[in-house]
């Protein structure tokens, strides 16, 4: 059994641009800047699932100098994540993600990205928002974290 | 098996307010604001028990817009989280809970809030306490966080 | 079975010293303050072990007041909690542990700092690496926090 945690964190982006999160998109609140669609939540998975595995990092498997990555959505990391950890013999229990920031209002759409997410990873995918009560860079609004735990089989 | 990872934070309140921490009350700090009694670390393993069993999220559970749990005391919230997650079949194997802030000592209260709150879970909680080393808003004394994991079998 | 997330954080020193993290030194950027080395790296994975088996948290078992471990470095707060865990029953399954700061560039050594924690804990360390984006204490590059998970069996 192995249990790993990652977070992720991106800024707003100057450019309109939609914001991408947890697989689903908001028309509510700018997007987040990021040489991919800046979705923290599905980041902080794939990164905790590839931590937890032993496979690698978000970084060094999808990194900026892997040219077939560039500009893949949250989603097709995700699920090559998924991929990679399956092939290596592994079991997805669950993963937890928490997205923390003031934007968006993220509670009315919990369950529609719960199920978009945990289809995407074939296991339970878990998930919940909360602010920083306006504190800190978060709490101006500056950008998004994502704080992720997978727990995992072999 | 379940793991669910989740942080709270709240701001130090400007009115003057008892400390309510980890089911404890510190007379040495003053209290954090919040509707509720702002009781980070009590939030945060309310949290993670119910985003792991799957049941929801804090907000959503015992959110603004639930009257009967307006200013109901973190031992109170953390006490019905347990309950539904028993209640939906799981077992809690234990909480850890990690408070982040330059303030209150914590130490010599620790192994009081440990028992205080593996007595309300009836489970091990364990608890922790460490500062940011004076960096961002945790470390100018603006709030607490609390950082806990839930681990659940069922 | 036990889980328990720790995060340590510590400030860039103003004096020059070697940076110490994950056990390793790295001679591109400036060191962390702390009476020990400031290895956020090895002090979170083992406040986290230290918290998960019940034994306590890392202030209080090596804190300030305890003489015979003032300047301890990483490598030896780490194993001697792998000592006192194992001395209590528990076999440790897993750690995580996430970098989070915007240096050094941790990639590289990556691979070499997971072999080395692996070998003073004796089960696999997983490491990785992320950034804020900028944003935040450690955006600006004021310290380095590090996030841990550690998993337990009895």
């Amino acid at each position: 059994m192995r249990a790993a945690t990652a977070i992720d964190v991106h800024a707003f982006s100057r450019q309109p641009r939609p914001l991408m999160l947890a697989c689903l998109e908001f028309s509510d609140t700018g997007g987040l800047a990021g040489h991919s669609d800046a979705d923290v939540a599905a980041h902080a998975a794939a990164d905790a699932l590839l931590i937890a595995s032993g496979i690698g990092e978000l970084g060094t498997v999808f990194g900026t100098d892997r040219e077939e990555w560039a500009g893949a959505s949250g989603s097709v990391l995700l699920g090559e994540a998924v991929r990679l950890v399956s092939e290596a013999g592994w079991q997805i229990e669950n993963i937890s993600i928490q997205i923390i920031g003031q934007k968006p209002r993220f509670a009315p759409r919990r369950l529609e990205a719960q199920e978009t997410m945990s289809s995407i990873v074939g296991a339970p995918v878990l998930l919940s928002a909360t602010t920083t009560d306006h504190l800190g860079a978060l709490g101006r609004v500056e950008g998004i974290a994502a704080l992720a735990t997978a727990l995992l089989t072999d």
